[in-house]
C-alpha cells in the first residue's frame, strides 16, 4: 500500500488532520436508527455491531429541513444551511419569479471539504448514488485529480469529466437502476474498490433512500439491505478505513389509519380561508419522485403580494391551530432553523411525525406511493445515527454530551478517533 | 397455575381482552432508546434482543412534556394529559396562588385501567420505584383486592394500605435506596414474584430513571443496569407473562462544552427585559432533585397580572427569538400540546436537545448535579422505545404505521398480540 498524506487542512473554519489510513465518510439517506435496530436484532449487522461498541454509536442532530441536498451539502461543508446556501432540494426566487432546484454547485456558498483535502495530498473520491448531489459535490475537485460519479450513471463517468472512466469494470458490475437498493449498495462496492486498487484514501459514500421510503425497519427487504450494507462495512474495515456514518435524515410512515397518505394540502387550505395568491414550496421535491410524491413535513408558504402585517399575523394565527401543524415560524425563521433568509419564503409549516404538507390535492400525483407513504422533512426525522468506527478521543467523547451535528461527522472521523 | 379471567372490560372509551396469561407492561423510567442499543451490542439483553425480532421493538410517541408524572398517568389511563389532567410533576395554582405538586389521585380526572382490570377478574398488581407515584396508580384499587406498593417504601407496605404486606420477604431483599440502579431491578423482582406465588396476573412496573440521570448509555454502569433488566424480562418470559414495554420519556445530555449545565434561566431573562412579576413554572420539579437539580426542557410562564395582550406579544417575540429555545406556545399550548388548558400558564417555552430551563441562579441547587446534567421535559426527549414480545396482528401491525403513543401501551399488549 502506498504511504497516505495526513497534512491537516482547513475549510470553512474546521481544522481537519485526517489519519495516514483510508477515511470513509458515509451518508445512509434516509437510514432512521430502527433500521440498524432491526438487522442488529436479527445478527444481520455484525460488523456494525462491533463498530458499535469497540467505536461509538449515538444520535446526532441533522440540518432542518431533514432533506437530502441540505444534509448532504452540510455533512461536505462542515456547516450550517445558513451558510452553504443549501435549505431545500427547491426554493421560489422571488426575484426570477421562477421555482428552482437546488442541485448544482452554483447555489453552494463555500467550498465542500473535497477540494482542500486534495490540495492536502489526499487521493479524494466522492460517490453517490443519486445523480443530482454529483455536481455538488464534485465542486472544484476534479481540477485537483479528483473522482466523482453517480451510480446512477456509472456507465457514463468519463475520466475528463468524473476523474475516472470504465467503473463498471473497476466494481465488476453494470449500472444499477436508481429505483433500487443495488443503486446503494453500488456505491459501497465502488468506494471499497476505489480503496483497494489504490485510487482513492478519502472517501464519501453517499446513497439513496428508495429503501427506506419504501420498505418499515423490520420488513425482510430492509433487512437484507442493511445486510447488504453491513458486508460492504467489513470489506472497508478490511482495508483498514476509518470510517464515520451518518445519515441526512430519518424516516416516519405518514399514513391515515387506512393506508392513505396522511396530507394536508396547504395551499388548498390557505386559498379556501384567505383567498388567492398564496404559493406553497415543498423543498422535498426532486426528481426522484417515486420515493415520496413530492409529499414531505416541511413547507415554505409565499404570502400573496398585496397581504398586510395583520394579514400575515391572521395566517400564523391559522396555521398555529390547524390539526396535524406541529410548528409555525414567521420572522423567526431562517434564525431559528439554521436557514438561508433569502432562499426561504415567509412562513415556514412543519407537520407531525405521521403527517405531510401538499400544495393542493391536483398538484400531487399519488399513485407511485400507493404501497403507503414514508417521507421525512421535519422535527420526527431530524435525529440520525452517529457511527465511528474508532474509540473516540476524550475531548470528542465529551463532545457527543452536547449536541452532535451529523454535518460533525467528517471531523469526528478525521479528528477523533483515537488511533 | 391457576386459571386466568379474561373477560373484557372498557375504561375511557378503550376496551380492553387480556389474554389468559400474565400481563405485564413495564413503564422504564427515562429509558431512551441508545440504552437499549448499547447492552444489546455488548450481547446483554438476549430477551431483549429474542422478544424484539418475535416480537415488534419500535419507537412511539410520549405526551408532553416529557416528565414521569404526565406519561405514567397517561400510560395507566391511556389517554392524553388533557383528559386525565396531570399535565406535570407540578403546577401553578391561580385560584390558591400555590405551586402545587400533582402526585396525588386526586388531581387525576378520569380512571385508571386498574379497578377496571380487577372488576374483570384479574389480579392486578402496580410496583413503582417512586413513592411519589403510588396514589395515582392505586386509586380506587385497593377495595378491589389489588396490590399496590413503591419499591423506596417497599418495607412499610401493609395489607390494608398496599394491599399486600411482607413485601421485603416476597421479594427476598431489604429496601433499597432510592437513588440507586437497585430501586428499579427490585421493581421486576417484585412483579416476577408477585406472578410466581399467584398474587398478580396483570401488572404494571415503572422504574425510577435515576440510573439514566446518572450514566449515558454506553457507560459500564448503564449497561450491566439493563443486563440485570434483561435477566428479568427472561423470568417473566419464563412465566408466560406478555410484556409490553415502553418509556415515559427519554434523556439527553443539556451539558456546555466546559462540562456545566447548559441553562437557560428564564424568569430572570424575562424579569430583566420587561420587570418583575414573572412566575416560571418547571414542571420537572419533584422530591427526586438528586436526578436533575429541577432543570428540564420544559417551562410554564406566567405573565404578571397587570400585562396587556400587547405586552404578552412582546414577550412572545423576545421568546420566539431566544437562542436556545426551539417552541414556544401561547393560546395554541393546551391544544397544541394536548395538556389541560386550566393546569397551564400563559406561555409555554420548550428548549433544544441540549438546553435546559431554569427559574433564576438562585433557585437551582447545581450540586447535585456536579457530574454532569443529563435531563429530559421537551421535544428530544419524546420520542421512546415501544415492545411487545408478541408478534402483532395485523391491525396493530398497521397501528404502528401511523403515530403509536407510548400509552397505547395497555392496549396493544392486551389486544394486540398474535396469540
Amino acid at each position: 500500500m502506498t504511504t497516505i498524506q495526513t497534512t491537516s487542512f482547513t475549510v470553512n473554519g474546521r481544522t481537519y488532520q485526517p489519519p495516514a489510513r483510508p477515511v470513509v465518510v458515509i451518508c445512509l439517506d434516509g437510514s432512521a436508527d430502527e433500521y440498524f435496530d432491526a438487522a442488529l436484532a436479527r445478527g444481520r449487522m455484525p460488523n456494525f455491531q462491533r463498530m458499535s461498541v469497540t467505536g461509538y454509536r449515538g444520535f446526532a442532530r441533522g440540518a432542518l429541513p431533514s432533506f437530502t441536498n441540505v444534509n448532504n451539502a452540510s455533512i461536505v461543508t462542515g456547516v450550517l444551511p445558513s451558510v452553504h446556501g443549501i435549505g431545500g432540494n427547491f426554493f421560489y426566487d422571488t426575484t426570477s419569479g421562477e421555482e428552482v432546484m437546488m442541485n448544482s454547485a452554483k447555489f453552494l456558498r463555500c467550498e465542500t471539504i473535497f477540494p482542500a483535502a486534495a490540495r492536502a495530498g489526499r487521493k479524494v473520491a466522492v460517490v453517490t448514488a443519486k445523480e443530482k448531489l454529483r455536481d455538488i459535490f464534485a465542486s472544484g475537485l476534479l481540477e485537483l485529480g479528483g473522482i466523482a460519479f453517480s451510480s446512477e450513471k456509472a456507465s457514463q463517468a468519463a475520466k475528463a469529466t468524473h476523474g475516472i472512466d470504465c467503473v463498471e469494470a473497476l466494481v465488476g458490475q453494470p449500472t444499477p437502476a436508481i429505483y433500487s437498493g443495488e443503486a446503494s449498495l453500488y456505491v459501497f462496492r465502488a468506494g471499497v474498490a476505489l480503496i483497494e486498487r489504490g485510487l482513492a484514501d478519502f472517501v464519501y459514500l453517499s446513497t439513496t433512500d428508495f429503501m427506506q421510503h419504501k420498505f418499515a425497519p423490520d420488513a425482510p427487504e430492509a433487512v437484507e439491505f442493511y445486510a447488504g450494507i453491513d458486508e460492504q462495512l467489513g470489506l472497508l474495515l478490511k482495508l483498514g478505513a476509518v470510517i464515520g456514518l451518518t445519515a441526512d435524515h430519518g424516516m416516519n410512515s405518514k399514513r391515515k389509519a387506512d393506508g392513505s397518505p396522511n396530507v394536508i394540502y396547504l395551499e388548498s387550505e390557505l386559498t379556501k380561508k384567505f383567498g388567492l395568491g398564496f404559493r406553497v414550496i415543498l423543498p422535498i421535491t426532486d426528481p426522484y419522485v417515486a420515493h415520496h410524491g413530492a409529499l414531505g413535513s416541511f413547507a415554505v408558504v409565499h404570502l400573496p403580494a398585496t397581504m398586510t402585517t395583520d394579514g400575515k399575523d391572521g395566517v400564523l394565527r391559522f396555521l398555529n391551530h390547524l390539526s396535524g401543524v406541529t410548528e409555525v415560524y414567521g420572522n423567526n425563521a431562517a434564525e431559528k432553523l439554521e436557514l438561508p433568509a433569502d432562499r426561504l419564503g415567509d412562513i415556514v409549516v412543519i407537520s407531525g411525525r405521521d403527517v405531510v404538507l401538499g400544495r393542493t390535492p391536483e398538484y400531487h400525483d399519488l399513485k407511485a406511493i400507493a404501497s403507503g407513504l414514508r417521507s421525512h422533512g421535519g422535527r420526527y426525522e431530524e435525529m440520525v445515527p452517529f457511527l465511528l468506527s474508532e474509540r473516540l478521543k476524550p475531548e470528542y467523547a465529551a463532545k457527543v454530551h452536547g449536541d452532535p451535528r451529523n454535518f460533525d461527522i467528517f471531523d469526528f472521523t478525521c479528528n477523533g478517533a483515537a488511533i
